[in-house]
């Protein structure tokens, strides 16, 4: 889909404003996007094969803080014409990747005669890296800061991601350019959620919500991890089919069946805990839902824990609220713990942002002492987990969008402790 | 599956005497792994959840230059057990991250008491860290390197992997050891496979093989790239219930319907090239097998870039022999392509090392002037794609284990271009 298809701005799902006052709180004249899932964030774009090793080099985007200033991006030959239709960025520059990729009319009599006539622009000796060439990204990234006049300007970089091997490739390219860690500042912009991000997480939610209700079904006496598993994708690979999903989609499940809690575990047996921990992935965006059930009755000991968590959770919802730090819901959910006598609990968080990340949780966190505050269009995933060896994990785990109102809940699903009983 | 289960020395999967040899060129005492793909290539265990985020101090594994020296790790409390047990490491030490776990014994009457006394020995004020604490888990590795007087040592760690904004927490930690990029080494050792590797990419090539035979059988007009991807996933899963596999599945898709050649494209109208490239991801390992059909007859041109595709993946074939450099089979390839009259052809590889990585293509490749010679107990996949806009993405593939007599082939498939006709 291209940006104007999907009613965004060209330059992606940025905003620009909020963009321009964290760069100048940070003391930076742009910043210099290379990490995968922020170059989507802020284009709505894949950056391209090259940059699955996840090394530095492969790809680059350039924000400036003057919101005026138009982004621009460098990404391998093979996808530049996607990323320019999907970012709608118009500055978009290639560098040659392994990948061969040439073009010919079918038409035509003979395909080699048309090949050879599409390459002739190639430059004599022109030979693909192996892979990619960090030196070929950074001499466009070089051109573009130039011509931008800020080639001598201090602008940040995710220090978070690249790797110490490949600084020096930054430093030699671009040796008068001061960096700064911008990773902390990516983090905060990733943390509000544009329109079209909102619906990615939404639709994952739905997929997972239902696979989720599906799998909690079909558990009977002698399942196994494994199996619960199959049936939950099964269930999300269906609503997809039935959606007609155009976006990528994939999918990541903790499951535990037994009294180990984090292990997969199973055949179930009678009094087993069976702990559903799932995500489904709609174009690069991760839900995060989470139930607990019990093959047969409930033990008084499987009903404390889980009414305990159950406290806690809705400890922790009444406490998030816009404008209030989410610290004040670790605190509020840890105080509902130690009220059902759980007194030696500690959990370093009870939930975080949801988003396009290398993992299901991304800053922040709701944790201990945390000041971040909550916004409207925030996503974020709200859990009471507790394993428990011996008796089994327990989790109960919501992913809500953040409105002006208050939580807009994304995945309905009731949050009692299931029975599966005959 | 334990160590001992999988029949492999405790300390994991590592040549202990192979790697001596690549630390005493590096010059470094020993090396500390800290990316999550090289400590289960080292260990053949799972590093734990708070390796995820791939930031650096979540977890490390020391090896010891010294063969007789065992292996010792540190990893999240959540993981330490299973470490210990998947690794057959005697030496786990762990750190508190966020998920709180604890045990009690269901037959008793208490559970709050049970849980309480559990968890008494606990530090007063214990409190987990809102995701993972790097200075505890470098405390701890510190410890580990004073006891082996390795603390003012030189040592490789993985600079291909650690972040800038990470390194700073090493250097405090252990303010007198000298690093020295440990990531080329690594990517050595882990070229090549050890048993129980080489037996999760062959159940992995299995996997895909049979996923993508019935993808090809399935074929139709009218198809788009979501349905070809759903088809291979659900045999992929099917096959795995009926193997009953244990490991962790996964999978990958890069599925192409039309003539754009790389976007996913469909549905399929008559004429259109399919391009199939999959991989099934079995314990962390992934195959890779690829193939191309046409709907109804392959025009001219479709059949002359399939021959020359099926001549430059022959002669590679033939040019990889055992103790031969790879950069032979590159120009090998290349020579074959343009001896078929596609003379300005230039992929920048013909295939590379599959096994547990971060993308499905490892490091060595089959790329020009390749030094590495082909060694036996290496896998690699063995690739000639043609991605010619217009016409369609074509594409062969297959995997092999190197043998000391030559190229074991793991995806046993037709190599010519499919036709479905009715």
């Amino acid at each position: 889909m291209t940006a104007k298809a999907q009613g965004r701005t060209p330059g992606g799902y940025l905003d620009r404003q909020r963009a321009a006052r964290l760069m100048a709180a940070l003391g930076v004249e742009a910043i210099v996007l290379v990490q995968p899932e922020s170059i989507l964030y802020a284009t709505g774009a894949f950056a391209g094969v090259a940059t699955l090793w996840r090394r530095a080099g492969a790809a680059a985007v350039l924000v400036p803080a003057d919101p005026a200033s138009p982004l621009a991006a460098v990404v391998g030959d093979l996808q530049a014409a996607g990323f320019r239709e999907a970012s709608g960025i118009e500055d978009v520059r290639s560098h040659p990747i392994w990948v061969e990729t040439t073009a010919a009319d079918p038409r035509d009599g003979s395909i080699v005669e048309d090949i050879l006539a599409f390459d002739r622009t190639r430059q004599p000796g022109f030979q693909r890296p192996a892979t990619f060439d960090p030196a070929l990204m950074l001499t466009a990234l070089r051109d573009i800061l130039g011509e931008r006049g800020l080639d001598t300007a201090r602008l940040g970089l995710e220090l978070g991601f690249v790797p110490v091997a490949d600084m020096h490739l930054f430093e030699t390219a671009l040796p008068q350019v001061r960096w700064a860690d911008a990773s902390p500042l990516v983090a905060r912009l990733r943390m509000i959620k544009q329109r079209a991000e909102i619906e990615a997480l939404r639709i994952a939610a739905e997929l997972t919500t239902s696979g989720l209700k599906h799998a909690l079904a079909s558990l009977h006496e002698g399942i196994d991890a494994q199996a619960v598993g199959a049936l939950w994708r099964g269930k999300v690979e269906e609503e997809a089919g039935r959606l007609q999903l155009r976006q990528s989609l994939s999918s990541w499940a903790y499951i535990a069946v037994g009294p180990d809690g984090f292990a997969p575990g199973g055949p179930a047996r009678r009094g087993d805990v069976v702990k559903i921990d799932v995500g489904a992935v709609v174009g690069g965006y991760s839900a995060d839902v989470a139930r607990t059930a019990v093959i047969g009755r409930a033990s008084s000991a499987q009903r404390q824990i889980h009414d305990a968590l159950r406290s806690a959770l809705d400890a922790a919802l009444a406490a998030l609220r816009p404008g209030r730090p989410l610290g004040e819901a670790h605190q509020a959910a840890t105080k509902a713990m130690q009220a059902a006598g759980f007194a030696s609990f500690s959990r370093g968080h009870f939930g975080h942002s949801v988003g396009a990340s290398v993992f299901s949780e991304e800053w922040p966190f709701i944790s201990s002492g945390c000041e971040v505050l909550l916004e409207p269009d925030m996503v974020i995933a709200v859990e009471a987990p507790y394993y428990v060896r011996g008796v089994g994990g327990f989790i109960i785990e919501d992913q809500f969008l953040v409105t002006p109102q208050g939580l807009e809940l994304m995945s309905p699903l009731p949050r009692d402790l299931l029975e599966i009983v005959d």
